[in-house]
């Protein structure tokens, strides 16, 4: 594998857009010394210890390359963050997939135990429906708000996120068609990541044309970050001496290498990623950072 | 204690309702066949599965007393049942109170085991966010849709439920002050109550002054309904040979009578009863239905 190391990094417009993320997600938490202090305090743990915060950076981007700005995306922002660090939580837990560390750190249930953790996903989950309903009624129109709300409830729900943990979960030792661990991944990271961008177009106007072809960027970076993540786990494998299998791999969980093979896996990669961009290509030069961010997908090293 | 008997049932025009909540519930929930099943199943069965529907009744009562019955309502009285029903899934979790047993059936993870409850609970979340920004959205102007979905996302977060139930676990095995308890139920059980009145409210259309009324009669009777169930605690130790401790008690939990005696638990009761029913003394007979749920949050049986 040789990605595009200009590719594999995010540029500044992006850097500085995680910048405003992070300001969005500390100004929409809780503070940490107010009660229920210990709930605060596992929340703030799980939503603001790093991440790449892709789903933020496609709201903004999605808004951008139809001329908007606006606080509004702030909402929008700190909402699709919420959710997917709440989902981050509930799949770390041991019931779950019983991870203890994430990015190099304890996950939220090893710190605050685990009842804590259920908690502080519940209210993660809560305070991003509570956030896009009060900030955003604020600088849009009613009925702009409720069509977000209504895209955020089913990306998150049974036949969106959380249904796609539980086909992951029924997966484990499975076989699964190529078509499958597609569907499954559509349903558990893609639906978020493709709310993402529907957010940010429905702030900026866009019209029913417009959602479908970024709708269906959406669907492919989305199913490309995937691929990438399955493809850096079996490269991770061979890199590192007297590891002779890939944490997924090693779970028993179905993967795009496993499935296809890698060199499949790579074309698929390809493919998906001339799939984002073809159908932005209208856009032209306003869709740069979308550009991007499906670069970015499909080549970055972590 | 000779409670009402009276009042300890509810009367026809209350157990139509719950009729129509169950109705509503079913129509609400994903069907059982279709993918993901599994995840549908536990849904389902967490919430399909009998309980009191007194969040839904307050809802529709709620708007009756205001002169409105509306097909909106069934959006909300689903919604606020829904979130009821994800918390009790967590909180019998393992993890949590570790409850085996759910009105004499097996609890959710004990039937499908832990993730799929915690999954089935998430979704059930998400669901209830979905149906009030779906059905809600297409009956009543936007404005007052995202008013509702505020106010449900507030209940449920940090500041209400679950920020509740995080004060639970913390007081387990600790002395609270009676106004440490009072403000644990607020949080874990009232706010959802609270809300629940509030939609119905919000649906009818109420002014400033009717809302912060029927605020007042839901914060009492949130607080009388779990005084009630404390008292109950007490009374089926006593009634029952052989049992020398509540379940609350026996797991540590403060409780009103603990902290404050029987006797001044029922006093207490019957002051939160007349708080209640002095503060919807304005509706006069349209508040019927209100007045017939503070008799049965102060005087059921079980």
């Amino acid at each position: 594998m040789n990605p595009n190391s200009e590719s594999a990094e995010l540029g500044p417009a992006l850097q500085a857009l995680i910048v405003r993320a992070e300001q969005a997600l500390e100004r929409g938490l809780p503070p940490a010394e107010q009660s229920p202090a210990e709930l605060h305090h596992a929340m703030r743990y799980a939503v603001l210890g790093g991440g790449k915060r892709l789903r933020p950076l496609l709201v903004y981007a999605a808004a951008h390359a139809l001329g908007t700005d606006s606080v509004a995306l702030d909402a929008a922002a700190c909402a699709v963050e919420l959710i997917h660090a709440y989902s981050l939580v509930h799949d770390d837990l041991p019931a779950m997939d019983d991870d203890a560390l994430r990015r190099g750190q304890p996950t939220c249930h090893i710190v605050y135990g685990e009842a804590m953790a259920i908690l502080a996903g519940d209210a993660l989950q809560a305070l991003a429906f509570e956030i896009l309903a009060d900030d955003m009624a604020r600088q849009l129109d009613a009925a702009t708000v409720v069509a977000m709300l209504h895209a955020l409830g089913r990306a998150c729900g049974a036949e969106g996120m959380a249904g796609g943990q539980a086909l992951d979960l029924a997966a484990v030792g499975r076989k699964l068609s190529l078509a499958e661990l597609e569907h499954m991944h559509a349903c558990k990271t893609g639906a978020l990541i493709r709310a993402s961008v529907q957010l940010g177009a429905l702030i900026a106007g866009a019209d029913a044309d417009t959602l479908d072809a970024l709708d269906r960027y959406a669907h492919a970076v989305g199913l490309a970050f995937q691929v990438r993540d399955d493809i850096l786990d079996v490269e991770g494998e061979s890199a590192v001496i007297g590891k002779t299998a890939g944490k997924d791999a090693a779970a028993g969980k179905p993967t795009f290498p496993s499935i296809i093979g890698l060199e499949a896996s790579c074309e698929r990669l390809a493919e998906l990623t001339d799939i984002a961009l073809t159908a932005i290509a209208p856009l032209g030069n306003r869709g740069v950072l979308l550009q991007e961010l499906a670069h970015y997908s499909a080549n970055r090293r972590r």
